[in-house]
C-alpha cells in the first residue's frame, strides 16, 4: 500500500473541478462548488450523520442511492441547506442542473452542502456554476475540488493511495472536509472517496461502514455531530480486478486500503480542527474491549478541561482521569497507568491512579510540540483503541463567536 | 416562602467559619478552609458526583453518613484529595482532626474538598488549622466559610430562606461553589444546605435527590463532571415542627423550598461559570414529557457552538437546533419554533424548523443581554423544562489553559 498523487482523480476514470459561484463569499478566489464525475457507472456507498435533524441534501442523496449506483458528486461549501427554506426542493434542482450537464440520470448525482444552517440555498447560483463547472472537469481537478469544499477548514484535504486486490492494482482516492462541528457520532464532515476497484455496492457500504467506524467516528473537535456529515464512496471497476462481491482476502485488501485513507483524513480533520494548535492522540490498551477503550479514549479527546490543559502545556492529568471516569465505560480507577509524549519525550504522571512526581519542564516541553500523545495504560486485557481530538484556544472562541458575520 | 439573610448559618443552631491555612495559596487573604457545625444532632442526607472516579472524602463522607446521622461539615478547597496519595487516609485524618477540636465521633463529620486533582492533600495545615477554625465558629460565620469553599469562581454563592412546614416557620440555607468542570450528572460541584426543619433522614434524601435532579443536574458550564461533587443537607430539628417522616403536606412544603433554594444556587453557578460573560437559560415546552424536554434543553447548553454564538451575540439558531438534533431525543425537527429573548426583547428566529427572516439588530441587543433565554417550543404535547449554562469565553481558555501554575 503506497500513497500516491492524485486525490480524488487518481482512480481511473475520475474527474473533478472546482469553481466560484459565489455561495460562500464574494472574493473570487474563494471556490465553492465542486463536482466529482465517473466516465463509467459505479457501486456507490454512503454513510450519513446521526443527527435527528438532517440537511436535505442528505435526504436526496439517500433517495438517490436506493440502488446503489450513482456517477457524480455535486458539492457546494458556505450554506448548509440545512432547515433552510425550499431545502429539499433545491437539493433537487442542483442535482437536476448537474444531470443535465453531464447527461445523466437525476439519480446518478450525489448532493452534499457545507456551511451556515438555516438559510435558504442561492440554488440560481449552482444552477449557473455547474455550467461553467463541467468544461472544466478534468484529472488534475482534485485540488480544485478540495479547494471548493472548504470552510473554516486551513488545510485542503486530498490524499490517494494504491493496493493490489485480487492481482490487480486498484486505487483509492478522496477529498474531505471538517474543522468545526466536528464528534464522533458518524461522517462529522465531508468526505469522498473514489476508487476503480471493482467491488459490488453491498461491498462497498460494508467497507465504508466498518472503515468509517474506526476513523471518523475516533475523531472530535467541539462535541458538535453536524446535520450535514456524509462520507461517501463510488467505485467505478476500472482497475479490471475481479469484483469484490463477498468477504475474504480481496475485500480485506481494499478495507485495509480505505482505513487507511479514511484514519488519514480524520486525523488531518483533528489536526485542522478550528483554532486548533495542538493534534491530541489519545490511545488506551489493556483495556478489556476495544468498545471500552473507545469509549474512554473519545472521553478524553472530548473533555474541554483536557483540551485546554494541552492547549496551555499543562500536564493537567487529573482532567485525563476524571474524564475517563464520566465516560461511562466500567474500569478500576486504581489501576490505570497515564504518559504524556511527544516527539519531546515521555512524561510517566500517574500510576495505580495516583500521581507522580515528574520532571514539570520536561512536560512542559513534551506539551508543546504540534502532536501530543496521551497514553493511557489499563489492565484489565488486550484491547487496544486510538483517537484523535484538538485543544480548545482563544481562536476557535474567535471562529465560532462570529462565524455568520 | 422567603429570602433571609444568614445563609448556611440562618437556620437555627447552626454556626460556621472558614480561615486561611494555606492549602490554596500563601495568599492569607485568601480563605481555603471551612467549618459548619449544628448545636444538636442532625438528619443528615447526601448525593454524590456519578463520576466512577471519585474523591477520597466522598468515600469517606459516604460511609461516615450510613447512620444518617451527622454533626459536622469540613471542607477545604485548593486540593481535591482526589487520585492522590495517601487520599483516604488524609481525608480521614481531616475528619479525626475536626472530631477531636469539636468533642465528636469521627463519623459526625462530613469531609469535602475542592480543587486540584492528583496532588497530596497537605493534611497537617488541615489538621493545625481546624484548631484555629473551632473558636472562630458563630452564627455570622456563613460568609467566611463561603469564601473558604470557593476556587475559580468569581461569585460568593450563600442563600437562605423561610417558609411554614406544619404550621412553624423553618428555615433552609447554604453555601455553595461551583465554576468550572461544571455538568449536570448529579451534584456537580459542592453545596452545603442546612435546615433547623424537622426531618427524618430518609425523607431528608428523598427531598435532596429530588430537588438535585431539577436544579444542579440541570446546569452546564464545560460537560465536565467532576470527581468531587457533593450536595449535602444537614436538618437539626430546632424549629419545633412535627417531624417529617413521609410524603405528605409538610415534605411537599419543604420540598418546595429546598428545590428553591437548590435552583438558586445552581443557576448562581451556570451564571459563574468560568470565564463566563453570559448566563443562558433553554426553556423547552410542548414536549411529550419533561424528559425529553430536559434532554433537549441541556443538549443546547452544553453545545460548545451554541455557547460561542452567545459570546458573539450572533443569533445562530441553527446550532441550536443541530444541539437538538443530536441529544438522542426523538422529535420532529419541522415542528420546532425557536426565539431568543432577554431584557432587551424577543426575536423569532425559526418557525415549524425553517428559518425567518428576522432583525439582525435587535438580535444582536437581546444577545447581549447578561441573561440570554433561548425559548424552544415543540407542538407535541404539554412537559417543558428549564436548563442553566453560560457561554465560552477566551477567558474559559485562559482559566484553564493555566490552572494549577
Amino acid at each position: 500500500m503506497t500513497l500516491i498523487e492524485g486525490g480524488v482523480c487518481a482512480a481511473l476514470g475520475f474527474r473533478a473541478a472546482g469553481v466560484h459561484v459565489g455561495v460562500k463569499t464574494k472574493d473570487k478566489n474563494k471556490k465553492d462548488l465542486a463536482l466529482i464525475v465517473s466516465d463509467v457507472p459505479c457501486a456507490a456507498a454512503a454513510v450519513y450523520t446521526k443527527n435527528a435533524v438532517k440537511a436535505a441534501p442528505l435526504l436526496v442523496t439517500r433517495e438517490h442511492l436506493m440502488d446503489g449506483q450513482a456517477r457524480a458528486i455535486l458539492v457546494n461549501s458556505g450554506n448548509a441547506n440545512a432547515c433552510a427554506p425550499e431545502g429539499e426542493e433545491n437539493a433537487r434542482r442542483s442535482a437536476r442542473a448537474a444531470a443535465r450537464v453531464l447527461g445523466l440520470q437525476e439519480t446518478d448525482i450525489i448532493v452534499a452542502s457545507t456551511g451556515v444552517i438555516g438559510q435558504r440555498l442561492p440554488v440560481e447560483k449552482i444552477e449557473q456554476g455547474v455550467e461553467t463547472l463541467a468544461p472544466l472537469l478534468s484529472r488534475q481537478g482534485s485540488s480544485d475540488a478540495a479547494l471548493a469544499i472548504m470552510t473554516t477548514d486551513t488545510v485542503k484535504k486530498e490524499y490517494a493511495l494504491e493496493t493490489v486486490v485480487g492481482g490487480k492494482t486498484v486505487r483509492l482516492g478522496g477529498i474531505a472536509k471538517g474543522s468545526g462541528m466536528i464528534h464522533p457520532n458518524m461522517g462529522t464532515m465531508l468526505c469522498f472517496i473514489t476508487t476503480d476497484c471493482a467491488i459490488s455496492s453491498e461491498m462497498a457500504q460494508e467497507a465504508l461502514r466498518r472503515a468509517v467506524k474506526v476513523s471518523f467516528n475516533r475523531i472530535s473537535v467541539d462535541g458538535d455531530t453536524s446535520t450535514n456529515d456524509m462520507c461517501c464512496l463510488l467505485a467505478n471497476g476500472l482497475a479490471g480486478n475481479a469484483p469484490v462481491t463477498g468477504e475474504g482476502e480481496d475485500f480485506d485488501a481494499f478495507l485495509k486500503a480505505l482505513t487507511e485513507l479514511c484514519t488519514k483524513f480524520a486525523v488531518d480533520m483533528a489536526a485542522d480542527g478550528e483554532g486548533a494548535k495542538h493534534l491530541i492522540i489519545c490511545t488506551v490498551s489493556g483495556a478489556e474491549t476495544e468498545e471500552k477503550a473507545e469509549t474512554l479514549a473519545k472521553s478524553v479527546i472530548s473533555s474541554t478541561l483536557t483540551k485546554a490543559a494541552v492547549f496551555g502545556a499543562d500536564a493537567n492529568w487529573g482532567r485525563v482521569l476524571c474524564a475517563m471516569g464520566y465516560s461511562g465505560a466500567a474500569f478500576d480507577p486504581d489501576a490505570v497507568d497515564i504518559a504524556f509524549a511527544s516527539k519531546a519525550g515521555r512524561v510517566e504522571v500517574c500510576r495505580d491512579g495516583r500521581g507522580l512526581e515528574f520532571d514539570e519542564d520536561l512536560a512542559k516541553k513534551v506539551l508543546t510540540e504540534h502532536d501530543v500523545t496521551i497514553d493511557i495504560r489499563l489492565r484489565e486485557g488486550k484491547a487496544a483503541c486510538t483517537c484523535w481530538g484538538c485543544d480548545i484556544t482563544y481562536d476557535y472562541i474567535r471562529i465560532n463567536g462570529d462565524y455568520r458575520t
